[in-house]
């Protein structure tokens, strides 16, 4: 970490500017408790809908009914929509109905889309339920397309005009228009057929004189996106062509719908931090889960650990004469293990990362590969004469120094070796690297490790 | 994992639209290997900049310097900026200086400000020379600003206009302005000193008739930035508020420049790539970097993991007549250690982003310890008891299992109470907690685990 750094993370750290201040949370908690409705509106009315929600998930289950309670009619949809699932249920259950009616109703449809889409039914049905016809219908169709396809990314509110307008036409027509979205970024133009053809900048319309063509003004960035494609694969394309805005088409490549790039930016949000925790071995876990969801979620990873430290633990019973006659090795041999498993997780990372950004494929594998197998030998020869040296020194048997060194050696060059080729073996065969390498990785560095070290050993020493 | 993850990873896998097309990698290598320009011109014709760029982070540094070469003035400015710092210092060496400087005088200020950031200073000077003079002044004040400040970040071409303008007064000022940026969502209203008072987005500039006043149209989005202000906390806001533009404004309060999501979007990437790799022990590490930069970066979490691994050993050291006594200790006690490091591993991760989304705060801290603790004595008791049993079965002395569940118990516990309270302290004192919480982390988890097992063994086995 260089100098510069240490300076940034300092100043991140003082100047905390968008999380929660501490006396605000502590004002509303005390307002909650006094039951000082008209206090606890005054306090809340300068706070963003994204951090009223973030306050309701960090408070704890009772305050938190206590504090929707007495907030009554003020809450609103968009909170809804910024709550974290795991506390949606709860948020919901403790609305009154009216108040519930009426923040989904004032909600955009894409957002009780994603709303309803993690409820349970008879929640699902009941807010259905309360909402107009036309917006139930749009509801509906956007949960008929499959769980994080495109389809139901998108806004069902497009603004599109014939390919053969003038910039002065689309002007008029946009001004006569009374239900244009909220935000929208493009003019999307389309064929007779309502296939979209290209789109045009709304700041190139602005900048253009009334009779130039639409056509002469499109934007080269332009591409659509099938109604069922994922939702991953979206936010990848936009990420990578610096898309603000896309319309998604159906099979017959006929308009219906625009996705746009703040959307896209929650989607990759959402996969990098699945990523992160999948490689940790976490489910899709929040801080406001329960402690029993937490411990359920845990467990399998854990039972897992289990399975591969008792494999670990049974190599080494292969060598209980040789440990019982040097009880060194019992002392040292962590260490081999423990240097495999922090070198594989590093290259892991690394590759499980290069494949989520598509930037490791079959054109540079094998050279990766070599690299890492390189990279594991010369970190491993390193360390093979540190760790023999201070072996020696420590015990006072040099033929101990370099069985610790051998093995040192082996298991660093089998963990760069395991952490690009477990990675890639999951990819090909169509299961997330992000969360199974870990215990594959661990478990080929923990077995080689105890392994060569005791093997060399008993072969060595004994 | 549910079924309908698995299903989802698979679709992923099958259409894996946005990878390079090997068959196209082939090709184009081919043409490169045969010298053949117009083949290749014709290959990479329809390729984004962006892919290109990773064209050439993939393939190996004699191919790339061959395409570079045979591609010649085709190389535009745009392929420059998406390439990967690893590798860009090699390319720009790899351009004829004509070929060069054309690139670069046909790229965005923000942009070339983004290339010479991360060069070295005789290959900076050498850009800098061929840029017009008003560019390079240009990008030297945004050098100007710090590293990752918003100041760095924001485009210098804004929109602006009087607050009280009309629609069509600012409808004609645009109309009438031939230097508007190639991408803009709003424009901002300024005071007569040029401070912005708030935006109105385009779309609704279109939609409203032309007396409109433009203070009628305001969007209550409306937030600006600091100049220095850090570009991690941009990034986060504007996630976090779903900005789409924001006015980035100086020490007095003056527009400067404009910041959009495109840019966020970067940034928000860049810093998950950073912590999760960082929690992983790798530096700033990528594909194309050379074995030897891996070997350099990796190495100081090496080291320090093997310095936790020593102390761990001499925990184990301790006990030697113990190990001697009994070798099915030696046998069982990496479990202990393996468990409490995954453990660990797994609630350290959670509250590491929890930091990073601002999850994690004063309010909920303590109810998050206390929950880890539970978390952590409940599986650690489910554990203890299968492998308190699974160790009686194995050697036969009931005691043994005993030892092996407490200290299960016991480490799961601390695992729980470590993987919260050191990403925390770190946090705290200044120091990123993604970077350096591991090797704490899991230095208590080792000393711990082994100290309670082996501990407790010589207390009661021996």
């Amino acid at each position: 970490m260089s100098d510069q750094d240490v300076v940034t993370e300092e100043r991140e750290d003082e100047d905390d500017a968008y999380a929660l201040d501490q006396k605000t949370v502590a004002a509303i908690l005390e307002a909650v408790e006094n039951g000082d409705a008209a206090e606890l509106t005054r306090l809340m009315e300068p706070l963003h809908a994204a951090d009223i929600a973030d306050l309701l998930e960090q408070i704890d289950s009772s305050d938190r009914r206590a504090l929707i309670t007495l907030y009554g009619k003020e809450f609103d949809g968009e909170i809804l929509s910024e709550l974290d699932e795991s506390i949606r249920e709860d948020v919901i259950s403790a609305l009154s109905p009216q108040v519930l009616s009426d923040a989904v109703r004032e909600m955009e449809s894409d957002d009780v889309v994603d709303l309803l889409e993690d409820l349970e039914k008879p929640q699902q049905d009941a807010i259905l339920e309360v909402l107009e016809a036309a917006d139930r219908l749009a509801v509906e169709r956007a949960l008929s397309f499959p769980e994080y396809s495109a389809g139901r990314l998108m806004q069902r509110e497009v603004v599109m005009a014939p390919e053969h307008w003038t910039v002065g036409e689309a002007i008029d027509y946009m001004r006569n228009k009374d239900d244009l979205p909220d935000q929208f970024y493009h003019l999307i133009l389309v064929d007779p057929r309502l296939r979209p053809t290209g789109y045009v900048a709304l700041g190139k319309l602005m900048a253009a004189r009334r009779d130039t063509k639409l056509t002469d003004l499109l934007e080269t960035s332009f591409r659509t996106f099938d109604v069922d494609e994922e939702e991953g694969d979206v936010a990848y394309a936009f990420n990578q062509y610096h898309l603000i805005s896309a319309p998604v088409v159906d099979d017959d490549g006929r308009l219906v719908g625009v996705i746009t790039i703040d959307d896209a930016m929650i989607v990759l949000d959402e996969e990098h931090e699945e990523d992160i925790l999948r490689l940790a071995g976490v489910g899709d876990e929040s801080l406001s889960d329960s402690t029993l969801t937490i411990v359920r979620q845990r467990f399998p990873w854990l039972a897992i650990n289990l399975g591969t430290a008792i494999l670990a633990s049974a190599v080494i019973a292969q060598f209980e004469s040789t440990l019982a006659a040097v009880v060194a090795l019992a002392v040292l041999m962590p260490i081999v293990a423990s240097m495999g498993g922090n070198a594989a997780t590093q290259t892991m990372t690394v590759a499980v990362r290069a494949l989520a950004t598509r930037d490791l494929t079959r054109s540079n594998a094998l050279r990766v590969i070599r690299r890492e197998l390189v990279a594991g030998f010369l970190n491993g020869c390193v360390f093979a004469v540190l760790m023999g040296a201070i072996g020696m020194v420590w015990f006072g048997t040099p033929m101990l120094g370099i069985v610790l060194g051998a093995a040192m050696i082996i298991n660093l060059v089998v963990a760069g070796l395991a952490g690009v080729l477990v990675p890639l073996t999951l990819e090909k065969v169509g299961v997330d690297p992000a969360l199974a390498s870990g215990a594959f990785v661990t478990t080929v560095t923990d077995v080689v490790g105890f392994f060569a070290f005791l093997g060399l050993a008993a072969f060595l020493l004994i």
